[in-house]
């Protein structure tokens, strides 16, 4: 089989105009990058806000193998079935991040032949969104550290400046530093550190707002630090709010792309799913729904990350009602969450599937919790036997819940006419949506809400240290956010070796800190890595052009 | 008056493709950033090869005072008076940097009626070629660190890591920071500093590759580090060149924008003027020599350090041939040359005029040395006398050389009318360049020949390290490179404060470090600053975006 780079550069890619022109987007609506990529003007939102909308689609993942299940794929192959079929779908996904190209991950815009093209383009520097969300990052940290530089007016404690300077890219060498060294000249000593990008709140706050104005609100609004006596200093009080958002004036804009098979998608954001909320933007989900009939989008890691905060935090912002969830699984990943190791997962084993099918369920489960119907979507591998995946189904019908075999990594919207008849149909079924707990709740309540309704813990433990900070954060007003739980992505549990569906533990809160500008509280459950590392052989070493063609991209 | 934001933002700008067809450029060559900028894709400048050149007018100045003294304006404006005497004139110019326009700055893309436009993209992020250059030299930096952390099979000396990280910001916090704190996971321990993007090597790279395999070669002789054997490491030792040259890939092509009257303009690179050579891309001037009859570049600062590195480096590696050189100066500048203080330039003072005109003469006489025609551009304020101007025409008819008043910044092309004749006149006289010193000659002798022929210097004084260092660059085989001298831009000597035209002064050679993928050895005469910082009222805080237009860029 071709690499997915070899498949992309093979895809006979209409022109963007012409793909906008299918949604009733005419040329004066776009601001074109190339000839496959373009934004969106704010403009063609406003003419379509009048219009019913779509359908909208989630689609997540059961706890996933460190290779990942293919949610981007499946969301691909879905929209593109969708399409064959003669409905009008619209993808709204995430945008992917530069750093990891260059580590192990490779691209991330789908795989086989569900991908989203121009594939290049889009896992390099796309419109460019990164490295605005970068600059402005980065215009508040030098705006910090030449007030302290300046005289420190505000009083700054530069023993607790919370914002951290970024970059795109995989390097564990940033993670702690050490800056303004060298003299009086050259700024105040003090410990910092880079994340990646994505785990900016910039990047949160992009997906979140509504439109412009509502961006410069919540860059205001972001905590940047604690004076010596304790009050809070945020961006407002540098007069970093407008600068910022003239850096992100296009960045805010969606942007238009296609499928292998020329179906529309709006790549838009990418923020983490454990420190953030993990979806796309809320301005490219909502015109998704206007442009389509359908708007299939997706959320980072599996359902208990992404989806609850889908649910949670964006929805819940944005007025959303989604119609319908699809739970991407796999073969493989319920055998390893079976107990398999992960070099045993493509033998047969059906008893292992049978152990590990209780992940499915609890996902499936916790889903209803939302009242949105679901649909079970395996991503197929070759080595998947009739056996194993007769579990699976079975499962399903036990729970009330659609199934359905996906082939579009090897087959594109082909292979996804099964899964596609069951989301339509699916989403005819009344759906009765309801975030998971009230905003009314205290932190400590919803913490314990998300534990024990979607982890399925006993109860949640909350180290001084976090106690302490949540009461600071209620003191300055942010105890009615929604909460944004930093937890490990490979278990339904707080310990990334409990595997299944772990029971009888509890939930320890380490830390908790307020991201004020996107609107959430972050709950960390552990040490999160927010700058990623390189690997001992980087994917970059094997990437090149060649006669002005990229290769070795995968 | 308005100021250039407002003047910008009422410009009747033409679709970009509206430009390029006027040149020749169908659709297909360029590849559209929205409606209004344009890259120049690398089959164009093919289909071009074999068009006559046309003539390549560069635009140089005396030395500054602390404001600059308008030559890009002069460019912008020359251009535009060219086209409105009908004749087909082309821009190639620098692309500005983000960093300086939240600083002090403002804007660089000409001012008042002679600015390229859209004046807040390209002074924001434009087409996204400095983010492409920040990318690609921290992922190189990313690489070695790793490369480090990963059991160091070259032998890399932390201690002797030449490579810094960028970024394309004003921060002085990020000139010494230490990284790789935080213990065993986190790297190792080092000393680095961030420069600014456009002091990049690769910026430098950029600038003098003549395709993208040109390019690749370039980066792949980068000179990032020394063993502990002190043997040298390249980046194509870290095998680096072909993943940064796929960040680079569109960042190499040229950039096509117009000015306030449709003046097409190529805006491509633009590296610093000390430690590299101050010049817009080769493949920008080569193309708007094909695309022109006149081509109408610009070097950074004085003529002793932009002119004199686009002669020996840029020309030289690019087998150009200037047909004239302008060399812009304001009354102001001259007087500031003849010892008046920066408050005290704006009432009439005809003895300090005469006094600081030694400094036009230099100028002058060296310009004359590399056989290229001059003409001398007054870029003309209201406070400018008679009497003052009558100076300045005197001692260009005693020299030789054209005289004319330009007042392109209140008038647009209409004001540089005068100035558009006379270099059109000095195009035809014969030009016989040739650069200033042999390559073979040792780097001792270069710098001597620089020092004494374009400084006035009695001569040159190398201190011991700076002697250590030529011999060591000398003995890796870099000995036949051209030279960039770093020096301040305030005068013609190695000392700022010496203005006008100083004599009986010998230059110091602090240090000598080899850039070996773009191609020179760069003699450090001083400290030179790579980390701009911002000032203690940034320009950041006046930016803002009103009703979706950015308002406070200047």
């Amino acid at each position: 089989m071709l690499t997915d780079i070899e498949i992309a550069q093979q895809a006979k890619m209409l022109p963007i105009t012409k793909i906008g022109e299918q949604l009733g987007l005419t040329e004066d609506d776009l601001e074109l990058y190339g000839k496959y990529k373009a934004k969106i003007a704010a403009e063609a939102e406003q003419r379509f806000s009048t219009k019913p909308d779509g359908k909208l689609v989630l689609v997540t993942a059961i706890n996933p193998t460190p290779a990942g299940e293919g949610k981007t794929t499946t969301s691909v192959g879905l929209g593109e079935a969708m399409c064959k079929m003669g409905k009008k779908a619209v993808l709204a996904l995430r945008e992917p991040s530069l750093g990891p190209v260059f580590g192990i991950k490779g691209g991330a815009a789908g795989g086989g032949y569900a991908q989203v093209v121009p594939m290049e383009d889009i896992n390099l520097h796309f419109t460019g969104d990164m490295h605005a969300i970068t600059a402005a990052n980065n215009l508040l940290c030098a705006l910090i550290d030449n007030h302290l530089q300046q005289g420190n007016e505000l009083g700054i404690d530069q023993r607790r400046i919370l914002f951290k300077r970024c970059l795109d890219m995989n390097d564990r060498a940033l993670r702690y530093v050490n800056v303004g060294l060298g003299g009086k000249v050259n700024g105040i000593p003090r410990e910092d550190g880079f994340q990646i990008t994505v785990a900016s709140e910039i990047m949160a706050i992009l997906c979140l707002a509504n439109d412009i104005e509502d961006l410069k609100q919540r860059l205001s609004n972001i905590l940047v630090a604690y004076r010596y006596d304790n009050t809070p200093v945020y961006a407002r009080d540098l007069q970093a709010q407008g600068a910022m958002t003239a850096l992100l004036k296009d960045a805010i804009k969606p942007n238009l792309v296609q499928t292998l098979e020329n179906t529309p998608a709006i790549m838009h954001g990418g923020p983490f799913a454990n420190i953030a909320h993990g979806c796309n933007s809320v301005q490219a989900t909502k015109l998704a729904m206007k442009l389509g009939d359908y708007a299939i989008t997706e959320a980072g890691f599996g359902s208990d990350l992404g989806a609850e905060k889908f649910f949670d935090i964006k929805c819940r912002y944005a007025g959303l009602s989604p119609d319908c969830v699809v739970i991407v699984a796999t073969v493989r990943a319920l055998k390893y969450n079976g107990g398999v190791p992960k070099t045993e997962l493509t033998t047969e084993n059906v008893a292992a599937v049978e152990a590990g099918i209780v992940n499915l369920k609890a996902h499936i489960e916790n889903m209803h919790k939302y009242g949105v119907p679901v649909v079970v979507a395996i991503n197929q591998f070759g080595t998947d036997t009739d056996a194993e995946l007769k579990v699976i189904s079975d499962c399903c019908e036990q729970l009330g819940c659609e199934f359905a075999l996906s082939e579009v990594f090897a087959k594109g919207g082909e292979g996804g006419l099964d899964l596609a008849e069951k989301v339509i149909k699916a989403c005819e079924k009344p759906a009765n949506f309801k975030p998971l707990y009230d905003l009314d709740l205290t932190i400590n309540e919803k913490i314990e809400t998300v534990a024990r309704e979607i982890y399925g813990a006993d109860g949640v433990a909350v180290t001084p240290q976090a106690q302490k900070a949540i009461d600071e954060i209620t003191a300055l007003g942010f105890g009615k956010l929604p909460i944004c739980v930093a937890k490990t992505q490979y278990s339904l549990s707080d310990d990334a070796s409990k595997l299944g569906r772990p029971s009888g533990f509890t939930i320890t809160i380490r830390d908790v800190k307020v991201s004020a500008g996107a609107g959430f509280v972050v709950v960390y459950t552990g040490n999160i890595m927010t700058m990623p590392g390189l690997p001992k052989k980087p994917a970059a070493l094997s990437i090149d052009v060649v006669d002005g063609q990229i290769t070795g991209l995968f």
